[in-house]
């Protein structure tokens, strides 16, 4: 069981964090790497096609490939993470609107950590044990809101 | 393993024929039910909370919060489509614009096929014949495509 | 007579205070509650719907489903407040676009002030001496306005 | 109790006979009349003034000033309806977005019927029969939308 | 010969300053107030048709309706400038997206300079001193430009 | 006296038409012309430079760069267009976001009928009898609009 | 000389038509070619790669990502035509804003003519027969602009 | 083989910076120039008209007409780049939605290394000491990518 990581730039970093904070919460194993859809696509095929990661999160702002050149080059589930800019809707339009055939899905402007928590709910499905602690995350997660 | 298809309106069936279309060609259970979560919140709670599904996908237009109150009953995964209307962006914005904790996987506009696909991606993390069957898919798709 | 505000979270204060400032200028009691509609939907719906306010402001950023989910569990008058953010547009049309059914009047990005107000209008429209208060605010606002 | 119902123009008819058959449907008393905060904005404010009316609806596209003015000549609630046309966001918008101090209830692109059921909702406030037959409307609606 | 500027609200005056600044320098006199057409509409009205002015500048934010409700109240030229805030869009296409019939001519964002010079075009249209103001200004504009 | 309309294209004469219907019933000579900013700038440029015109309308759609242009080439008052397509923010944007010192007065999408009822208003600063015969048109306008 | 165009899907073909009659026209070699980035990447690769175009025209509609993956791909200069579609900001968006470092050259929304124009001044910059072509072809068009 | 640079204001020299850094790290000579479509649009004809540049690269913002009007004048390739303000979308939109028949390559908002870049692509094609360095950007820049 494991997670890849993708950013398309190192400026995408505080994102990415938000995610790891998530999964190391969850005790679920990561690997963050760069790997851009643009400059360096043959890195990033090499990453997605060797790799044993169950799912893939693709971090990525402006026009923003990143999440949908990992779809085309697995069948694994993809999950994109669009990064604020200048602009906002060139990063939410290029992840969400993939073609009919190469799904991603998409979370939130700069939504590291709702990235992290779809990624450990897949994983879930056939884990127990994920499972259980999902609970109890939503249950401390309502108390936190409720104490406010 | 079964999967939960869920419709704000009776309206939105033309996105979820595309679901459904892609589940039947993969077998993969489904059952499709009408559920607002505007107009009946406690059947959509009551659908959400008893379904023995591994995921949820919610297809809804406007202020979609279907997708998202979906999420906000279950820790399963949740995946969102968004359906065209005279604004577009609406849809867009209100299921992919989740707040922390709570996550949504959206696909695109009117994207009923990849959010089924998602969903097959999804089951077939831990099930080498789904898995399969994704790899064959894939395969199919890129030899119609470049037969054109 | 009293009107319940809620905020989808801690977050939102500034825009309750807003609306808190008017309601003790015209006398109108009033409580405050965060409770979202996606990370605690039970407790909202308990809110609401053993609530006796008259009517109900719901101010949330994001996809700002909070206002929607109010009306959803009430046929008390819900107003809705956009909170501000990265994108604006987001909490706009999440809270304006209802589906036909489920009404929510929504008030300006970040005008809590205007959420209050026009509570205050609406309780006014068979109370008297709130509406002698709402003339004489009105008049006040215009000598300040032209003083300038 | 009455609901004046205002039009920026003939054209809007269509928006306003969903309000229209909501209203009916309630048997709250209403009057329609065209009145342009641009063409004719004299005849607006006199109808404002004179009006003997509860609350008002204002419907109206492109720059859709008339639900903001019909706030300025009183402090009854307005209830604003953008209609659709070649832009949309013009609508939504110009009537959404007022300053502080004149507040508008805004309700979604087109949605007349919205805007009766809001009016019908505020009247309720104080009026326990009306209140009963908005129960039964939503019963009603909700069986209607589980029966597909 | 006289030009009316009207502000929506005393925090428009950055944006009236730069109008100021450019009729000073042509010599065109004019007169700066603040009147709302939400908040002061019979002061606004009254000053508009009291006016002896040959054309009138609005300056607003928001959902801006002060240029359109000053076009409303005269068939003299109106000319209405959109003030930036947290959307633009909104005072933009409140400002220029007027209904068939009450022409408003809106210049840029902000752009209080340009409402200014547009004012002193259509004063030079019969007005030779005044045409050859504006050459000049052009030709020492021209000549600012390119020295950089 | 004349007024000077020019489209982009000959595809915009349904907008040019109604600015002429407009000029016809004021009885205010005006000439029309195809001349693109960029396709035909020379034609264009020598146009504007030649003319006699006491100002200036610019229809166009897309990247509407002819009112802006014809605005670089005179001191007299222009009025900009823009004419809807697939998107219209790009034609609305183009023509409203001018430069400081050189303005456009921008109208409404399509709205050929305010340029050209603007540019009137513009001639009537100084003309009694048009001034007089734009105080019939909006008497004549309200009296249509109240009889619906 | 020759330039490959390659569009996301054969439903693309109206656009690459616009580009086919002007290279056409020019006397430029061509190839047409669907090739998609996210459902046949390798595809797209090799074909980039192998390719002895001297430029690329990549045509693609929704998170068009097809010019962007072709940049990736090549040192050779690349042109982006968006697509239109429900939404139209997303082809555009994912097109023009690329990261710093792969640079697109986009054109309008689908403006394959244009396209095939850009290619072909690129391909004159060093060929004076083209360049010649290319000064006729802008009179002639001049000449049926002006005819109109 | 000469690169002309124009800005439409000198406050867009940062983004000219980032294309100079390019341009001379490619050892292309240039010449910066401001020449504004509206404020000095003769020196801008004089400009293109009379240069020997291969190519222009137009930079500007809000109703960013310079660099289609740079296409009005030449058959040589032009490359726009939008700059950021307020709005965004305005300098994108005008400069990338030019009509059929005067190209305009885009780059991203702010992007004046990727116009740079482009340029030196388009050089390149029929230069072979400027397609080797363009290999050796890429592969510096992926490694400066992957080291990180």
């Amino acid at each position: 069981m494991k997670i890849q990581i993708l950013m398309g730039s190192s400026s995408d970093m505080p994102v990415a964090e938000k995610a790891k904070t998530i999964l190391e919460e969850f005790g679920v194993p990561y690997d963050i790497k760069v790997a851009s859809a643009h400059r360096t696509p043959a890195v990033l095929q090499s990453i997605v096609e060797k790799s044993d990661a169950d799912l893939f999160i693709g971090i990525a702002g402006l026009s923003a490939a990143l999440p949908g050149t990992i779809a085309a080059h697995t069948i694994k589930p993809v999950i994109g993470v669009p990064v604020s800019g200048k602009v906002n809707l060139d990063a939410i339009l290029s992840i969400i609107q993939m073609p009919p055939g190469i799904p991603v899905g998409a979370v939130g402007l700069d939504r590291g950590e709702n990235a992290a928590l779809l990624a450990v709910e897949i994983l879930a499905v056939r884990d127990m044990k994920l499972s259980k602690k999902l609970h109890d995350y939503r249950k401390k997660m309502r108390k936190k809101a409720l104490s406010k």
